[in-house]
């Protein structure tokens, strides 16, 4: 197909394919004529792939680039792509210094007996320290052991989102699948628990003014 | 305490402590002399919430604002301060028009199933929309029904958030401890999924290259 009906059947705008191509997000379509290339099906995907990463996960165009990347290099584990994205999706702790790092050995201490298996290095660790960092901040004397009841749930969704990968025919895109995953479904998570508490304030608290 | 100590203790630079009175935002101190005014612990406490609803929640000015106003006013109901609180962190669905329209009416079916009891208007139902939306962009053949295990998940959860709140005796602070909590434990679940994820693709995919 002509870039013309790449845009319709991808939906992005024609300049916006063309800074892809010129940035190398994309694969150059196959030349058909000097000054014409021809697109197929993996293009319109990579486009759809790229939007999801952008507009959903709200990556920078380096975000993205490095899972684009990630995703294309056939010997790099299941675990260091989810990594990469998970980067590419982390924002900068807001407040470092001494009481963030506190709060950080104390939630990695916390972490240690879930037994998990996870890297030193993962950036959603800091993401956790700064949820309990604020929570103290508020004056709330707890550890990070209030987090308990989320690890659980947490742990149950994520066997079961890797069990799919893990039983998937076509693994590369199982993979692919799974970036994908981490980025929408917690997007439909946070918009379920949200809904689930609006439910949840009006029924076992009604509609009653506060006191 | 005067205004120096109260930047100390609140950790707030002083020129975004006068920024916040001149936006009242922060109740002005109790006038000691004419150029010296004296603040107690309410005022630390308002600052630490406003900079968990801006630096965690990423809220806009008026997005605090309209929560710190809905807080104050005791004859809101407490889900009706969640629903504020929810629309202040919710971002503009990336894409609007049919398709998105489609993927709404369809999330919208799919959630009259779980027979909760929220309002046509919650922003979260854009945001379950515009993940089914997401999801059939990239060609996946998939209804709401994909997300089932995650309401399942984010009910519990919540029915355990506001069972707390229902039980607190000081419910004023109780209603606060839930504004704070939809927006600090969301943090901290999303961290955790990731680390989950990081986990289950580690020893249940092993650290294999892909295929």
């Amino acid at each position: 197909m002509r870039i013309s009906e790449l845009s319709r059947s991808s939906g992005v705008p024609i300049p916006t394919i063309k800074f892809y191509l010129r940035e190398r997000l994309l694969e150059p379509g196959h030349h058909t004529a000097p000054n014409q290339a021809s697109y197929d099906g993996t293009h319109v995907r990579r486009l759809r792939l790229i939007h999801v990463l952008q507009d959903v996960g709200g990556m920078s165009l380096a975000g993205v680039r490095s899972v684009l990347d990630a995703l294309a290099r056939r010997d790099v584990p299941l675990h260091e792509t989810l990594s990469v994205a998970h980067m590419a999706l982390a924002h900068e702790p807001a407040s470092l210094g001494p009481a963030f790092e506190a709060a950080r050995t104390e939630s990695d201490a916390w972490l240690d007996t879930l037994a998990w298996e996870i890297a030193p290095s993962s950036s959603a660790r800091n993401d956790l320290a700064a949820a309990l960092l604020a929570l103290q901040q508020l004056g709330w004397t707890v550890g990070p052991g209030v987090f308990e009841r989320y690890a659980h749930h947490a742990d149950a969704m994520a066997e079961a989102e890797i069990a799919y990968v893990a039983n998937a025919e076509d693994q590369e895109a199982a993979v692919e699948a799974t970036v994908i995953g981490t980025i929408v479904f917690e997007r439909a998570l946070v918009a379920l628990r949200r809904l689930a508490e609006e439910h949840h304030s009006r029924t076992q608290l009604g509609g009653t003014a506060k006191p």
